[in-house]
Order: structure tokens, then sequence, then C-alpha cells
């Protein structure tokens, strides 16, 4: 399969551009539970999602996270190679959520193609535009919406990419989401189970009121 | 004056570009305390700054606010000019803290330039990669930095911004900035004034111990 599916503006570029691309482009596949990208490493390059789920975060001295945004089909990681850019000053680490395939290009591929092209260099910009309004709205929930409402939404949203009301996930995975302790976590799902929203056994969380889940998350 | 001197990469501009920024390219100015921008206002353009000081912020429902970043002399803002691209999908505020000289740069023709140009999407790519660094910074001290860690930071920053150990600033102003209530502003204020590291007078804010909160803020 050629990636020339997955670049929107595929139409847009010149022979020798598409070419460099499809010949730059390495295919991985990677276990879920796989730490991809870990910001103090390399920089490895270019992520293009070919099927799967990755999940963007970043951690604390302490070693709390906080996940920043998800990739899923034909988005693109530019973040992943962020020498590309020299204003890009921060660090993010990627982990597979699923079985994830994805292709590779090499960052200093990419960035000449960038540097080349006007088109592949807007394209770029729209790309980290989208993530930019990813994390201005993470902003906007951390500082302006309550806990119990952050976590309902977290738990149907995990609901509708899991396309499943029981959720495998523990209290410690949902605090590195959020970027809280495990013990909050706990707390609070406790007081869901409590409400009848959800059911608490070992190792899942199953949603029983939808609706209600759906109305405290607005 | 002219604007080329704020283009970084004014020298690798065509003339026609050059002639494009230089004629398109309004003066204005501001007073101080100007609202600059709304973000559900029109789409006004880009902003490079000639001098003085902006705020941009963003605007919860219920009123508050959170200062995002701050703009000084030889900055350009991007998303005074969003509707250049589809995946800006957050609105920001803008207002002069200082009395600002500033070029607007319709949107249209910046926009137009940025499709035609390699140079000045890949510029233009770097600008948002360093508001978006910011943005990281600031969810990094959000969600990992206590309250007094972070109000001592801004209040060594806004004397090293007024050039002044007496800041004529508000508690509410504070708070607006920090995304917090007035009273949690206070509160924390009486704190720290407690252990002799400030004087609040009426309208203003004395830093009496430097060391103090420099070593509170790391």
């Amino acid at each position: 399969m050629s990636i020339s599916g997955f670049f929107p503006i595929w139409d847009k570029l010149n022979p020798a551009e598409r070419e460099t691309l499809e010949s730059a482009a390495q295919p991985r596949f990677v276990k879920k539970g796989t730490l991809v990208y870990n910001g103090s490493s390399d920089c490895i390059g270019l992520f293009v999602i070919r099927s799967g789920q990755l999940r963007a975060y970043i951690l604390s001295d302490e070693g709390r996270e906080v996940t920043i945004y998800r990739l899923f089909e034909r988005d693109i990681c530019l973040f992943s190679a962020s020498c590309m850019m020299s204003s890009i000053q921060f660090e993010i680490a990627i982990e597979a959520e699923k079985d994830t395939e994805l292709w590779v290009i090499p960052s200093a591929v990419y960035k000449s193609l960038m540097e080349h092209s006007a088109v592949i260099a807007n394209y770029t910009n729209e790309i980290m535009a989208s993530r930019f309004s990813e994390v201005m709205w993470l902003i906007e929930q951390i500082m302006w919406k309550s806990f119990d409402k952050r976590l309902a939404a977290f738990l149907l949203e995990e609901s509708v990419l899991e396309e499943s009301d029981a959720l495998k996930i523990t209290h410690e995975k949902i605090a590195n989401h959020m970027g809280t302790a495990r013990e909050v976590v706990t707390r609070m799902l406790n007081y869901f189970q409590s409400e009848d929203m959800i059911v608490l056994t070992r190792g899942e969380i199953e949603i029983k009121d939808r609706k209600r889940l759906e109305k405290l998350s607005q």
C-alpha cells in the first residue's frame, strides 16, 4: 500500500516530490503498549498513521503524565520530527494504544521537501494548527471544567474508541491521561458508581447510565 | 519606518513579495487597555509589533480569563489572522498592556503570499511552533506547578516587564492572567506578605524579598 492516499495534498505535488515521499516512507508495525517516540531520544521523523491508535503525552519531572492528543488512521504527527523546526521547544512522548501500522518519513527528508514546496509547508502548517487547536481545547478543559465533568467526558470518549460500554482500563491509566493522581480518579469513579452511572469490577469500568454521564460532561 | 527590519526572512523574499508586504502593512497605534482583537469578531490580519506590549488570552463562558502568551517588539501574531488557516479552531482575544505601535497585514494578503512562497510558509510555521511551545509550557505550569510557585513567577516576570519592584496591578488583573478567582490571588498575596516577601498597599504590590520569591518560583 502506498502513502499517496494518506496525503490530501498528493494531487498538488510534482512527480519528484511524490517519488521522494514514497521512497523515504518506512513502514512500521508497533504492538499495543510500545513507546514509539520518547521526547528525549532522537528526532525520528513524521508519523503517518495507517491504522491503529497512538497517544501523545507530556511527562513531568515526577513522572506524571497528561495526554495531549491522540492520533488515529490518516493522522500525521509532526512532533516526532521536532528537529525539523527550531521553534519547537517542547518534548512529547508517543505510545501505541492499539496495535498500529504507520509510516515514518525521516525528518531530514521532510524538512527538505517543506523548504522547497509551499504546498507542503502550508499543509504542515494546517497540521500544526489542528494540533494547536486540540491543545487549546485541553487548556480550556483543565482551567474551567471541573474534574467530574472531564472524567465523564473521558469515559464516554473511551467507550466510543473501544466501541464498548465495558472499558478495560486501570484507574492509574486514566490518571495518566488526565494529569492527576490515581486516588483522585478512584474517588470520583466510586462516586459515579454510587450514583449508578457506572459499575466497577476488577480491571473494568462498565457504563450503566450513558445519558447521565453525557449530561454531566456538558 | 518600514516593516522590512521586522521580518527576519526579508532577504529571502523577492521584490514583488517585499512590495506586497510593505504596501499592505497598515500602521496602527493603540492605547494601553485597548481590546485590539476579539476572537468572535473579524479576522483582522497579522500583527507585527513595532513597540509596546500585547496580551493574548482566552475567555471562558463565565468571563474568566487566562493569559496564553504576550507579544513584544518584533513579535508577530498569527492568530489575529486565524481565518488564514481552516485548522485554527480556537479563539483568542488580544489587548494592549502598554501603548503599542503595530502593523496589521490583512489576512487575505498574507494568506496569498504564504500559498505561493515556501519561505513565507516555513517562516509562518516557525512562528506557530514558537507559540505552540509557549502554550505547552503553560500546560505544564498549570498541571504540575502549585499556585504559590506560579504566582511568585508571575510577580517576578511582571517586575522585569515593568522594570520596577513596585507593581501597579490589581488582584483582579492577576486572576485574569492566571485563570483563577480574585479571592485565590488575594489569599496567596496575603500569605506572601505575612512571609515578608512582598508588601501590599492600595493598588500596588511591592517586592521585598526577591531571592525568596525566586527560590519559591523554581
